[in-house]
């Protein structure tokens, strides 16, 4: 374990925070709710930290997985504990626990809330609020990878360990220049949708908010409806914007650098795109009769499938008053999740098309024996490495679930509650079922269990193994 | 595929059902109810057509495994469909649906029953209706090779598809002779269990039917309390034998042949007894509050758990109005299930096993890249076949779960009732939570759901693959 190398780059990660918390110190200059100070403090505490931590620069050294996996859950944990102090010193959430809890699910995109009236926030941490989805979409370590000179090479350990997906893949040689792309399309994507939300009406504020809560599929909202007060036009923006966000980013990059027939033929992304199709017609059929005319279900009804399936968790309406079949399809949505490499969470259409096809490859080998098949995704052929890394991912899925499930169930709340908590915070998805539904919130939840659920948000956004080798004790001897 | 084979195995089959049926005959002889004729004439069916099928011997053939997963599937159907005769034809079940749902719950010893009053069926069905649990308990395949001559080497691939684990061991060079062994010990188990009930005050009947349900782990009863009724001195008796028919029979033979380290060093064994008791203090600890006393807490907790974990299904008490967390404690146990070649359902320990040591062993290759490391159990490598069965074991599990909860979802029962229903039917437990749970029934379903049901139990009895198999094209074509 490389301990100044650790040091350096959580120290940089630091000012990379200090800085951001500048932006809400602007709206405040803007809306005048005096809460300047507040940020202004958090923001000098974290660059004089940051600073402090990463003013000498280690010996280049090597950053093995190992390591890539422990700075990446640490630096999470240390972004999350610094963010969460303006929302307790402007006392808009004067519990250090409920606003720790507030970001981390703001971070990690989950966009599960304990608070039971948004609108009472200042603007400034509302703002603060949303843009942690917008930091905590692409990663921040992507960000800090993007803008910072880094230690070469090594980097990509971090990359890997911080983005979604079963396997990821350099767009271009350089780590800083995948990185910078990745955050230009996401910039990009933002922008357009600020434009798109501001044409049909919206102000700058609630634009930005909304914009950032999309791309990142975070879910927050600034106001207790969440997107349900906003016009037909407004939702239908946020629903293409949605499932936009769930696409995998090197999509974009193959449409933007001409090979467009490489772009339409990923297989990931028509899987995508055919799930979202098939499970609107489903739930349309289903719960046809809860709604006023086709196109106020068309509406609702996609606006939902695609803020679950991509893991927002923005809401029109109170799916929970939806038929059981409907909410079924959702709640299998929950765990379904985006394409890897997007900024959405869940278990990622790749992983569960090397499921499928490795089950499908199973059965076929027991029915012809002597049959030599090999996986494959987009005429390419899944390693070996990859298909049992994805077992694992998916026993360790399972095993989180339900001891999860296990541990909030002291609170004695009713299972359905427990069980789909658990499923929106892995699934960095906000709202479950029954007392977490669209209209409820998570503040019920005592200590113990909003640690719990803490910690499977940054399981899920993490993709679960950064959090599990951090509780390892031989993780942390010093590397030779 | 070799039909002529697969005929001439399931018309032995079927001439042993017809033996089976007159026991009920037997049992109507003493109780007088009028119902000789029904199970007669149902016997006499399945003899006639069964000697009609299985009168040619056919040519000496390779059964290769998909042929064995075939013939078992289709077995356990024709099974079940001759098997619910007897109950229309009595009048004691009128629907036939609901008959067919009762005889797999009972030959897949689920125990999931459509009745609200059990104990208006006649004797001879009560009877029936238990003996198909010891029936599927063991296997009938394992039963037909111990009974009835049959074509040599080759129908270990039968025992292979009916026997329940990652991992199937001949106990002694001849399957034929591992049949009788295994139904030898297990005939003497229900021997004992009935010699222990009588002296404890239970009649012939009850006995018998109490062991039958015990020992095959189904939990059908003959009382609408399930074992409620009965004094804590035979609950006592019923929670040891529902645990000790939890564990791999091999564990047995190890026994009666002397090797008693190698029985005591069995880690699967170790490992569930070590989860009972962890499960028992948990749940005393959680629920204490409900009881009245130590004893009557310590008796119902560990009769309950047993009863869980093993797949049972019996209950003496409506563990619905028990605490959440440990309802939840008993939701997990519900897929944990017990030993490999034990008559019970579940996942099984011994996968649960395998899927925590490879992860275990993923997590630190991370940490340790270069360390060359293997699964063992009992001090043998797992098989690199058996680790990556198990997984996708556990992907097909999950896919039909999630499926089947989507499918009942038509009924529109609320989400714990549907989960609960099916992870009950899948994992052959009988009992779930809400309107499943211990003093309701599966009658309320639709017709559709049944059959999403009794396809479920099906699939947990024979271990998904052989279900699976049957619905595959490429099974049906014939072998060169």
């Amino acid at each position: 374990m490389n301990y100044s190398l650790i040091l350096f780059i959580l120290g940089s990660l630091l000012k990379v925070e200090g800085c951001f918390l500048l932006l809400p110190v602007l709206v405040d200059l803007f809306y005048k709710e005096n809460v300047i100070s507040s940020y202004l403090l958090v923001a000098g505490v974290c660059l004089i930290l940051g600073g402090l931590a990463s003013h000498k620069r280690p010996e280049r050294g090597k950053l093995y997985p190992r390591d890539g996996l422990i700075i990446v859950a640490l630096g999470w944990i240390v972004l999350s504990v610094f963010g969460a102090l303006p929302f307790v010193m402007t006392g808009d959430i004067p519990n250090y626990v409920d606003a720790l809890f507030e970001t981390i699910s703001g971070f990690t995109t989950t966009g599960a809330s304990i608070l039971s009236d948004v609108e009472a926030l200042t603007h400034a941490s509302l703002f603060w609020r949303s843009f942690t989805h917008w930091v905590g979409g692409m990663g921040v370590f992507v960000f800090v990878m993007a803008v910072l000179p880094m230690l070469g090479g090594s980097t990509m350990n971090l990359m890997k360990a911080e983005s979604p997906g079963p396997s990821v893949d350099k767009l271009v040689p350089h780590v800083k220049d995948t990185a910078s792309i990745l955050y230009g399309l996401y910039l990009g994507m933002t922008v357009l949708e600020v434009i798109f939300l501001m044409l049909g009406g919206m102000t700058m504020f609630e634009a930005l908010t909304t914009s950032f809560g999309t791309v990142g599929t975070g879910g927050f909202g600034v106001y207790n409806s969440s997107m349900g007060g906003f016009s037909p036009y407004l939702q239908n923006v946020v629903t293409v914007f949605m499932i936009l966000s769930g696409i995998n980013y090197a999509f974009y990059f193959c449409l933007i650098s001409g090979k467009l027939l490489t772009a339409i033929r990923m297989e990931e992304v028509r899987t995508y795109l055919l799930v979202i199709l098939v499970a609107i017609v489903a739930i349309c059929i289903d719960s046809r009769h809860v709604f006023q005319g086709f196109f106020d279900m068309l509406g609702h009804v996609s606006f939902q499938v695609a803020s679950i399936i991509t893991t927002t968790g923005f809401s029109t309406t109170d799916f929970d008053l939806w038929p059981q079949f409907s909410k079924t399809i959702l709640v299998i949505l929950m765990f379904v999740g985006a394409c890897a490499g997007s900024t959405g969470g869940g278990i990622k259409i790749s992983r569960l098309m090397i499921l499928f096809k490795s089950m499908r490859k199973e059965l076929s080998l027991i029915v012809h024996p002597r049959e030599i098949k090999k996986i494959r995704i987009d005429d390419r052929s899944v390693t070996h490495e990859v298909v049992r890394s994805t077992n694992v991912f998916m026993v360790i899925y399972f095993a989180i679930l339900f001891i999860s499930v296990l541990l909030i169930g002291v609170d004695e709340k009713d299972f359905t509650t427990n069980f789909t908590a658990v499923v929106a915070t892995l699934n960095n998805i906000g709202p479950g079922l029954e007392l977490v539904g669209p209209t409820q919130n998570f503040g019920f939840f005592s200590h113990f269990s909003k640690f719990v659920l803490m910690f499977d948000m940054l399981a899920g956004r993490l993709e679960l193994f950064p959090m599990l080798i951090l509780f390892m004790p031989s993780s942390w001897k010093k590397s030779k």
